[in-house]
């Protein structure tokens, strides 16, 4: 195994992030704010690591082995939580270091969990960085959709370098030049969505945290009670729309951006997620009317903002949605698993895995009638590949086994049952808030002790790499030559 | 489809079940109790539709395709439910009829869980036919799982029929002799349990029905307090034995009795059981001691009986083992998916598909790794073919689908989140005790409204023939000719 180009890119990495640290030191010193000083000195901490990085291997050209790429996938998330996390440790917020790396972590892997207490009177520097990261955390994982994931022989994600790129391909000439369209696309939403929250009556500064935390699917609010805060219909619409928009695969858009605007609407996991969605809006809204919960436009509004933050894997909260109703609770706990589309900022089992699924399911209901019969699971007018099938149930399989290990690990270091089984599913699909008192929607994770805060950070990260990237590094023969 | 011997079949079952009711009437006759009516009235109703089924088609030969396989099997487990029902229904204990169908559902499919509020004062023949509902439905699923479900070229059974099938076959000429050693052998596991319950201290009676619902893994007590009732170690260890016995596959034990002493222990399923077995009761001894809830061998009784009663799917309870500490209650969670081997009276997912998820996740690392190597997953010594990985994996997603379909189902009827995930798995894998101060260890299920307990007669039901063979009738096409 060759490690330089793994430290290279990762010095590269650290440099974008100690750049990013800029605009909170601007924002603060603007502010008149001391804490200005902490970014600028994590500023020059990652600096300088990225500089040793980066010089310590002068790196003429580039070729990665597979083993290469994973474990420099890995390495960068890893490396990003921690330096990401420097300004929370050294601020005036006096968190654990396990603490200030949940925000971090929580931050880059798009989750939205906030592991501190009180959010309305932070310095605006602090709000900046968590919104930073989820935005930097958004980006991150549509380059590894892009370039990584397909890598992967396993989980299913090969059907995207064989599918909807190999149609790309014929019109773009590289990824390369893929991701430059991904990164300009994902600028221009961020701006209009700044540009949207503001119409719809957030100040500038929340305007901008918000844009980026939607498209993100992140989920870090700058207010406590996160969208809630605002009781305003046109503020939740406007999150509606850019968590939809963060949760469709972006390469969609570089099809629409260059002329072929039907391909969004054409696509099968596009179509299917909207019937999801649409379902699910439907189902809430007409429990909360009929168990006179609230009145239907009302009731509407809840469900859609609810379906959307948790589908989505965003995690914002318009209100306390464990307070309306037992069917409600168990439709959050539901929804957490699922997530949006693949190649999105969003987490969770995506819905082509779980359209996969189903299609398996029914080819062996109509093989047990028939067991002469041929069936083939068929994916966007394509047959499916059985080993692709089982490769597909065998992620499914890893994403509960290791919802019950995280829960059962949570449970040893003493958090309640709800509690640390709803926190491991909320953090391995990226979402954010669990169900109970203290992680659900009206809580927060600033309580848990460090050990919890530790595993939840494993957890994140876990789901965020979609597992195998990350648990082939626990094999011993990948460590062999 | 030809209905005429399905209900040529079902004709026959009624009157074995008719028959079996004379057992009741006996015992409450003899005690003086005016319920032997009930039983009696309840037997001649069974008895009367058994021959108007038996006469009313006149079977002379009998060939079933596959489809009337499937619905002979489902209606049989069905018809069994609502006439088993009929004597809790008639009876002085007011029982609603979802109620009652309740109590005969969780007998007939070995779960365990009691819709009856206080067992210890009732009339000896209802304790005796709830035993008899759990010991018939013992023999009933390992028929199934003989003759029925390795037709089903889904979910994985028929990894019997060319495995271990094959190899038996060889020495007994047909499945008619292997299914009555199996009677047999079940016929005298009981006695021999009846037998050893008395010897460590219980009455007569009592060491009967414990006997029937050990080895049946029906978990169905004579007492409020179940298996803790008589806080007994050496009553324990019994019922940890015979529970034990239940939850292994029965043909391996006419392999014994027929010589081959060995077969149990080269078993592949078998071992990794007694290893995931000695794993879980490690675990939590080791975590009661640390956290000083108790001392050594009494945390070793405690979590023994545990994981036992959890594991085979019994259901049984020696304590309120929710009052243990967090990580015991995640564990009894965990339990509760798992279930023991094929071709036992145990439910659950069972330990060989998930050693062959388990395998299917290194190969797929493997696979990472060398994109290009050959690996191959292999059971018993023998290589698994990617459509049998597909449909076992398949088998593990309607297994959570069910599972999360009916806690929102029982959400829907009221239920609160923890009484409605933990009730919904207790029943889909045949286990019983749920979490909650409603359906947990020290709870029951008597409180309960009729829809909920509707819901879960189907959640067992379906658990119980493993799901397709139940699901295929709802497909259409199951139905065209």
């Amino acid at each position: 195994m060759n490690f330089k180009p793994i430290f290279f890119i990762n010095g590269i990495i650290l440099l974008i992030l100690s750049a990013a640290m800029l605009f909170p030191v601007l924002i603060d010193f603007s502010d008149g704010n001391e804490d200005w000083k902490v970014f600028a000195s994590a500023q020059i901490v990652t600096a300088f690591f990225g500089f040793a990085l980066l010089f310590s291997t002068q790196q003429q050209k580039f070729t990665l082995s597979l083993r290469e790429t994973f474990l420099m996938t890995c390495a960068s998330w890893v490396i990003l939580c921690f330096f990401g996390a420097l300004p929370f440790f050294f601020s005036s917020l006096d968190l654990s270091f396990a603490a200030a790396l949940f925000e971090a972590t929580s931050g880059i892997t798009t989750t939205g969990g906030t592991a501190i207490a009180d959010l309305d009177n932070l310095p605006r520097g602090i709000l900046l960085w968590r919104s930073i990261l989820n935005w930097v955390g958004g980006i991150g994982v549509l380059i590894i959709a892009l370039a990584v994931l397909p890598l992967l022989q396993i989980s299913g994600m090969q059907i995207y370098k064989t599918q909807s790129f190999g149609e790309i391909d014929k019109v773009l000439p590289s990824a390369t030049q893929i991701a430059i369209y991904i990164l300009l696309i994902y600028i221009a939403l961020t701006l209009i969505g700044t540009v949207a929250y503001h119409f719809a009556g957030m100040n500038v500064f929340d305007s901008l945290n918000h844009a980026m935390s939607s498209l993100a699917t992140g989920g870090l609010s700058t207010k406590n009670a996160s969208i809630g805060h605002y009781q305003s219909a046109p503020i939740e619409i406007v999150a509606i729309i850019f968590m939809l928009l963060g949760a469709l695969p972006f390469v969609l858009y570089v099809k629409f951006v260059r002329g072929d605007s039907g391909a969004i609407f054409r696509d099968s996991q596009v179509r299917a997620f909207f019937k999801l969605f649409t379902l699910c809006v439907a189902a809430l809204t007409l429990y909360m009317v009929l168990n006179d919960k609230f009145y239907f436009l009302d009731a509407l509004r809840k469900s859609a903002f609810m379906v959307t933050t948790l589908i989505t894997t965003t995690g914002y909260a318009s209100g306390d949605y464990t307070a309306w109703g037992p069917f409600v609770i168990g439709m959050a706990f539901f929804l957490t698993f699922l997530g949006s589309c693949s190649g999105s900022t969003s987490g969770g089992i995506k819905v082509f895995r779980l359209q996969i699924l189903w299609k398996m399911m029914q080819q062996q209901l109509n093989k047990l009638m028939m067991p002469h019969g041929i069936f083939q699971v068929r994916y966007n007018m394509k047959p499916v590949d059985i080993s692709l099938q089982a490769a597909i149930a065998g992620f499914f399989f890893v994403y509960i086994m290791s919802w019950i290990f995280f829960g059962l690990a949570l449970q040893l270091a003493g958090l309640d049952f709800v509690t640390a089984f709803t926190a491991s599913i909320a953090s391995i699909s990226n979402v954010g808030p669990g169900l109970g008192e203290i992680v659900g929607p009206a809580g927060n994770y600033a309580s848990l002790n460090n050990t919890a805060l530790s595993l939840l950070c494993a957890a994140m990260l876990l789901g965020r790499l979609e597992f195998f990237t990350a648990l082939v590094l626990l094999v011993p023969r990948f460590w062999r030559n």
